[in-house]
């Protein structure tokens, strides 16, 4: 059994930690909003899979309290990725290896940065979850994690695999890294874009709604083809296919009633949102390989131009600030 | 001098009808809102060419009370274009012409299948007005009409020009009418519905945010190549620069200040927009003739969203029901 650190115990964290505790791993679980009540009552995973509950969990304030261990899920909000080589460090011993399990392009890169490449995998976890009160994950729909290794060596992967599969999480070997990653933005660059440029609905008003429904095919196109000259660029063969990437995902949408991304439950809530990572870094490169993406360039500045007012950079004009005079 | 019935008093039809009063014209104003206060008061138009009113104004309710005119002059709002042939029906004789000073395409084609396309004109009013109290219009910056014939006959485009000249009104004879309402949307567009999708700005933050600027520039180069399409298969040798066109739009909006587009006004204070003359209408063209316009799609959905929301036809998630279990 694998001593596992989980850095940032957000719904994503947690629910992948707790399957691994479950199944015998040594876990431990930083974290912040529920650390008082998961030491008093445990983890409470209300799943679609039956619901189970660990009782005696390891969940700590600070990351010096886990010391090295075998695997580290790093399952930071993308927009706490610059403080994630601090939050990382005490974590990564000498043969640690590092998921990153976050939203966005890029994250891999940052982390082999600070930690060297041959170390670190992503991980894309298609999954519908929604934290509950303090020590409450519930798991809606699916569970699927793509996972790859950032040198795309076939036998780290296999690592990987063999620790998650046996825990009951279904891992999925993507051709590679690049490619999982451009996938899944094929899912979050549209349906978080438009729930949060449509003022915070779900995802059900895109499938019902044909106007919105041809920005998200549009959207799901773009990342399909600018994800295909990443690819090429990196000299590997693998390409996605836009129009059957599109039909899947409206597909698996589907399924899943009016769900609401975690991008639209932080712009309700005015929390920061993972602007960048799901949407600026795409766009940005996208751009240096010369693929013109116009629709995610469109939902990125709204979608920028909405995270400024929850910040309160821009005031939104009212009935009395609208007409400048009287 | 001439019959005039101004159908649609609003900023637009009160600023130009109170010119070609001014000039000497017999003009009608047909209102609802300030129909009280224009027959009291007068009509005051604050002018940055030079204040005046007009006192003794003919105002009236309904248009059986102006009948026939020499030269109808139809300023409603685009979304009350379903009740314009009744409102124009009674002043429309058989020398009768009509003017569309509306925004949107295929306004004139409308009324051409009403009342004949050889009477039928349309103006581009590239003005701010706002209105302010009842009876009073403020004219904030520019007031050029590009004008233009159904049939595109110059001796008809002419004699519009001879009405209008005079009176002090700066019409510009373009090349074509087609030319002439592309160009127009190539600021009404990114404009009007960039400053909805934001939520509610004026157009000073789109050429701050170089985000926002890049959907513009996007928009305008959509509506160039949409535009071109629609002049090609209409057998027109003119053609419009989009980079040309982007950049005199992005000149003259910086010497506008923090203008709020009439679109964004009735947002804020949740009136009907006009959509789908601005950016419903040509996207469908586009459509027809196969111009590819993703920038455009993503900004009519999600104004249509907005519009949707303020009809009440969209709950917007709130902080209480966006996360669905807890």
């Amino acid at each position: 059994m694998a001593r596992i650190a989980v850095i940032g115990s957000g719904a994503v964290g947690s629910f992948y930690g707790a399957l691994l505790a479950r199944h015998g791993h040594d876990v431990s679980f930083l974290m912040r909003r529920d650390l008082d009540a998961v030491r008093a009552k445990g983890l409470d995973i209300r799943s679609k899979d039956g619901d189970f509950r660990l009782e005696d969990v390891n969940a700590v304030a600070s990351p010096e309290e886990i010391g090295p261990a075998d695997w580290v899920v790093c399952a930071l909000k993308a927009t706490a990725l610059d403080e994630a080589e601090s939050l990382l460090r005490p974590c990564v011993g000498e043969g640690t290896r590092i998921i990153a399990l976050m939203n966005g392009l890029g994250i891999e890169e940052r982390i082999a940065a600070w930690f060297g490449r041959e170390r670190v995998f992503g991980g894309m976890a298609f999954v519908c979850l929604n934290r509950g009160k303090p020590g409450v994950v519930h798991h809606i729909d699916y569970g699927r994690v793509s996972i790859g290794h950032l040198g795309d060596e076939p036998s780290e992967t296999e690592l990987l695999h063999e620790l998650l599969a046996p825990a009951g999480i279904e891992a999925v070997v993507a051709p590679n890294l690049v490619f999982a990653r451009w996938e899944k933005l094929g899912w979050n660059i549209p349906f978080s874009a438009l729930t949060v440029a449509c003022g915070g609905i779900g995802t059900a008003r895109i499938l019902e709604d044909a106007s919105l429904k041809a920005i998200a095919e549009g959207a799901i196109h773009e990342v399909a083809e600018a994800g295909n000259a990443d690819l090429a660029a990196r000299g590997s063969e693998a390409r996605i296919d836009g129009p059957g990437l599109a039909e899947r995902m409206f597909a698996q949408t589907a399924t899943m009633g009016d769900y609401r991304p975690s991008m639209v439950i932080d712009y309700v809530l005015g929390r920061p949102m993972e602007v960048e990572a799901i949407l600026g870094a795409p766009l940005r490169r996208a751009g240096e390989l010369g693929v013109a993406t116009p629709t995610i360039a469109s939902l990125y500045g709204i979608v920028r131009a909405a995270q400024q007012r929850n910040a309160g950079e821009i005031m939104p004009l009212t009935p009395e600030t609208v007409v400048p005079r009287g």
